[in-house]
């Protein structure tokens, strides 16, 4: 195996919005050895894990783990409910809303893009009410579904989907709700079921914690009535056999056993430390984050604050720096990966991850690296954006659930 | 983590037709940390797995990876190739021939079955003059493509895939030859290129010995061709964009990393070997095991010995005996997983693998382990299958590739 | 790091008397991050291991654990307890117990060995009525301690130490014991307080089926109260500011924290399992071993029956057969290692290991490669050896502690 | 196992001076399965390993490794090179040197302790003139040794070893130069040979990047001279024995065999990014923060910048402030870890490691947690402490060894 740290001591800061920093607890349960999985082990584990995923995405209904990264999940929602020429709603949100729509045309699908021009739609969240008018203007129902990003990985905008839900209710419209919160997921909150969600997709590797390399259906009894006459061609993203088989701890065919080892172990630390606490620990470090870009006299991606991200945060480039450049400075000299532009942001800002396994002194490692790199880069900031995030911890520490010495 | 070895003390033996035993250095590489799948090392990282893992195929055209497992494989090779409606001729060899062809079927393709009645088809491998006299009887070429399997896991039959090029080409049709050699790859000796297959389909979690979830689409100049005119929808699986983006060692959507990481170990370990040594231990270790079972008076499932698989060994049982109970004997008592019975095959047959990372010794425990739980079991054999095992391997002792001490 | 495995493919089979196979969750154990020997998690790891390995040695009375190999617990005991130029009795009941007398020597104390002529001695155990005699020679109680080995490493016999207990008694000598039961901990059954030991040295690298490097003191009140008068100089190993700090849980020098999260896991595992039925484990394993050995023709190197190891067995070779050839044949070609014969025995016999994480089908494998490396050595051996043992295991299989499918 | 984190989320910041943060090849490389410590493979560790560690001490002569924490190395020194009632002349540097003092005289050596009255002597480094004349007055040259130590972990000052070999010459007398470098090695320069030491001193913990439990003495060609007539009863440390095995690389017990795996990685690592890099990297990051503890308007332990060590670096705390309540604050609040103040500093100051596997931004981690617990405890320091550091490890970076991507 190739030696992959290129830098030659300490440990890699690896804040991209994803994959995330995995936990050596969670390394170390994917190194288990893999297992006969027709066998009452697997059943076990099976088990535990189909049960302990429901609660993160807030479903009584069932949750599909695929083997596979969280583009196949994409396809699944969209494979499992629609036929051939159907028509659906998306929302340009950013760069992954996109690749969703590129998708949706090549299985056959036609999507209509709600948006705005430029990049002003990359910078808010999506707009409800533009997508209930939509659906008014439909009294054919021509439309059979609703695709919006939770959590835009390319911006840092997380959007409300409760009121899309109302949006689609207000206008009578019986199209499914697809949701993508692949990067949302455990990080920001989300309610599948009290929010109404047809079909939530996600992935392993952003708030989970793992690697990439599992991915995720959360669907609805109407999403599961939708897949009976769904006409796309599916075999394996089909939820039918996986729903049955599911039940007793097993999978139609090899599903990926050292990940879903992990998985075990994310969903037992993330209800050690309560899924709600994470949310807040998420919020918290999100702000100083914010406070930190604001302070260096930058502009936050996102133009909306109340559709921030609690998972990574866009930061603008003034006119004239390649974003791109900076990253690579900040990469080279101290060891840390950032998020690059994406789409239409390409070299006009790089992106923050604070999500998964991330904590008070990771974040302010990863804002003095920023700093210093900005510096060295030559855009002109001031250099206080490190002292704000500090102000902001310390003064808002929350109580860590520190064990008590036994 | 749910603590998932039931029996107290010592090694599990996994010693089904795959997932095959994970060795410890593939385990600790993939429990590496995740890195920036877009960042200069993970790109140092696909140049090196996507050179080597051509050279397994003995190819030198694409090899796509999936991070995904083998029956997506499956899948892409099918919708990267074919049109809703196309005619496949597929060949009935055993279980995973049949949801193969099942999984035509849910694509929209109408594939036609050749095969034998009863189990008898399944006792021997693919007829390649049966397909050349299909072939014959198509002069309009409305086949579009053959498909058949190279290992059947389900039996431990390893069919002549050069000898179906051979038939394709002597009936002078057009016909793509599509190849499942989920786990043959790495175990039994396969040539794509020589061979001339046009999509040769296979996993991770056999002879390469690695956990299941990464799976691969070998490609000819003939099959991406094909690929321009395909109709079937698809978008996950397309190698278009793959192709493309692995010219520089990247994906265009997140990949399995941490498998890579083990996929590069693999290599790493199968070169060592050398890759001819893998199949003469192989061929090697399935005729010890082949002796045992003689011995023991049963049945190789396996009727044709020009076809005999070096991956695994099916095993008959008398009649009026449950194979599933002798399986669950020998699980319960003796720490050892066996394959099943699958299919037509259910409750009379048992599989022993001994593929991958598997040695003399951890042969002889499994056909130890075998024995005793026949006799435990009530199956009438003679004792004398370890003997005869240890005969063959003891006077067939190759020279093993020890390292001086340096 | 260079690459340690000189086979190209497979498990090593690792059948010495120790270092025992490392369990894989005591690997993965030893592999967690290493923290502050001063904080409170340290605590709580060091009050959990020291309150588990009482219950292994069977005391309620302190335990030492010392970040160092087995070797220094022996000079630990022997600096605790006794001033230069004190005499010990000793007892010759094998290689080890060579050892320890020569540091004993090496330490300015005055041993006296009783023991019997040539290889003799060394195939039965300690002889209590002898060291009855001895100490009731010994009327001014010149004799300050009585050191003997539990479990001979080097020829695979288990002394008696209620026997040697009762025969201090009987002779009303308050001469110290002191017991080497480094390989015999947690494999037979062993009381420290019930047998009225005084000082037992032991390691971690055999029954507790830990790497090597902790090693242990399981003392007396009356061991404490001999070491305040001890005039051996010692700092390091001495015992009374270990004991103080031990009881918050800490160390009064850094230990080997990566060792004790594998001596956690390990104690964890033995308690799940049992320690009874590890102990019926063993001496199951050790009979299926005994009768192959005599099935070959083979003598077994203990000639007492009622001292045969639980954890190892000697083979003794024909004359004119050189026992190091045998086993470098058997590790070449089948790439298992056994234990050579030490001292005396040297080239006379090797050494089979069934101890620490070793269930049925291990010691089929082992026995195997015994069987075939005899043979292709030219060792003039019947070739039931392995038959033998499959029909004792068939016919003694045990309930094995297999959790039923939740 | 328990759980060994008690804070929920994120990694936990080691900034003690060791135990260091233990990098992930190393903990990967020390869970590779044990194996025979006679055989072939161990061989080829040993002679890579002690052929490797001899490069670390900058020595031709043997270096012997124990599989004991550096506590035993210290014993070991002293043990092999002295007889009891000898008279040897020590430094007290701090609380370490005030150990090994004491051990001295736990084993029977006569120690005269330089240094200066109160925590003065504490603040600076060995004073080679005292040493010079010292010895001087000791014309029958009763003073078999002279014990100093290189880092002082307790403090943070790295005194100057060469000066104390000038003194010893020019005093003209015959004493052995004993020095404990333990924190120091592979972090500060050392030169075992260029500065005449007879005997140093060292443990894995520290520089090396290791768990602890192995420990070092590298020795001189008078040393071993020493040895033959030395009089302290020893057997465990002796050298003679372990100096003769090693020839062929291997021991005359049983070694620590999953730490030399470590080991091994380490010397790998280190190697890698050149040992001169590894002692300018360490220089660099602790300027870096005294800089920060200057801008904090907080005192400096070490009072002479000559010896500043750069390892640690020891804050004083202004008057009336308990700083192992600073400590606690940050814990608890940012999950980091910081050395107490010991001895005769206890309560006095904090201890912030920057060793081992560290680079920048893990330091300016460390130094922003600091810097919020110093606020959050009250402690009136200028919040211009991260910035300073920041500001200087942005003016002098260099060139990092960033492989090109091939």
């Amino acid at each position: 195996m190739p030696n992959l740290n290129f830098h030659p001591s300490g440990r890699h800061f690896l804040q991209i919005p994803g994959p995330s920093p995995v936990p050596d607890r969670i390394l170390r349960a994917i190194s288990y050895p893999t297992i006969d999985h027709r066998g009452p082990e697997f059943g076990a584990l099976g088990r535990q894990v189909l049960a302990g995923i429901r609660k993160i995405f807030k479903t009584d209904q069932p949750v599909i783990i695929y083997p596979a990264s969280g583009t196949g999940a994409w396809e699944a929602a969209l494979s499992n409910t629609l036929s051939p020429g159907d028509n659906v709603l998306m929302f340009e949100t950013g760069h992954f809303a996109t690749l969703w729509k590129k998708m949706a045309e090549s299985l056959g699908i036609k999507p209509e893009f709600l948006g705005q021009p430029g990049i002003e739609g990359w910078r808010r969240g999506v707009q409800a009410d533009r997508i209930e008018a939509r659906l008014r203007a439909d009294p054919q129902h021509l439309i059979k579904a609703v695709c919006v990003v939770h959590n835009e990985t390319s911006t840092g905008v997380t959007s409300n989907i409760a009121a899309v839900r109302k949006a689609i209710d207000a206008a009578g419209h019986p199209a499914l709700l697809l949701v993508d919160t692949i990067s949302g997921l455990a990080s920001a909150d989300y309610q599948h079921d009290a929010w109404g969600v047809d079909v939530t997709v996600s992935g392993s590797q952003k708030g989970l914690m793992l690697p990439p390399g599992l991915s995720f259906n959360a669907i609805s009894a109407k999403a599961i009535n939708a897949s009976k006459s769904a006409k796309l061609p599916r075999s394996f993203w089909d939820w039918t056999e996986i729903i049955e088989m599911n039940k007793t701890g097993y999978w139609p065919y090899t599903p990926s056993t050292n990940l879903l080892y992990g998985l075990a172990e994310a969903l037992d630390m993330i209800f050690e430390e309560g899924l709600e606490n994470v949310f807040s620990r998420h919020q918290r470090l999100a702000e100083a984050c914010r406070r930190a870009v604001r302070a260096w006299g930058l502009e936050i991606q996102c133009a909306d604050p109340a559709v921030y991200s609690p998972v990574l945060t866009g930061v603008m480039m003034p006119d004239g720096i390649d974003a791109d450049a900076v990253r690579r400075t900040i990469y080279e000299r101290f060891d840390m990966s950032l998020g690059a532009g994406l789409g239409k942001m390409k070299g006009r800002m790089f992106r923050i991850g604070h999500l998964g396994d991330c904590n008070d002194l990771t974040l302010m490692a990863t804002l003095a690296g920023c700093e210093m790199g900005l510096k060295l880069s030559g855009v002109p900031v001031k250099a206080s954006g490190v002292s704000a995030a500090m102000d902001y911890l310390a003064s808002h520490t929350v109580p860590l659930v520190v064990k008590a010495a036994a």
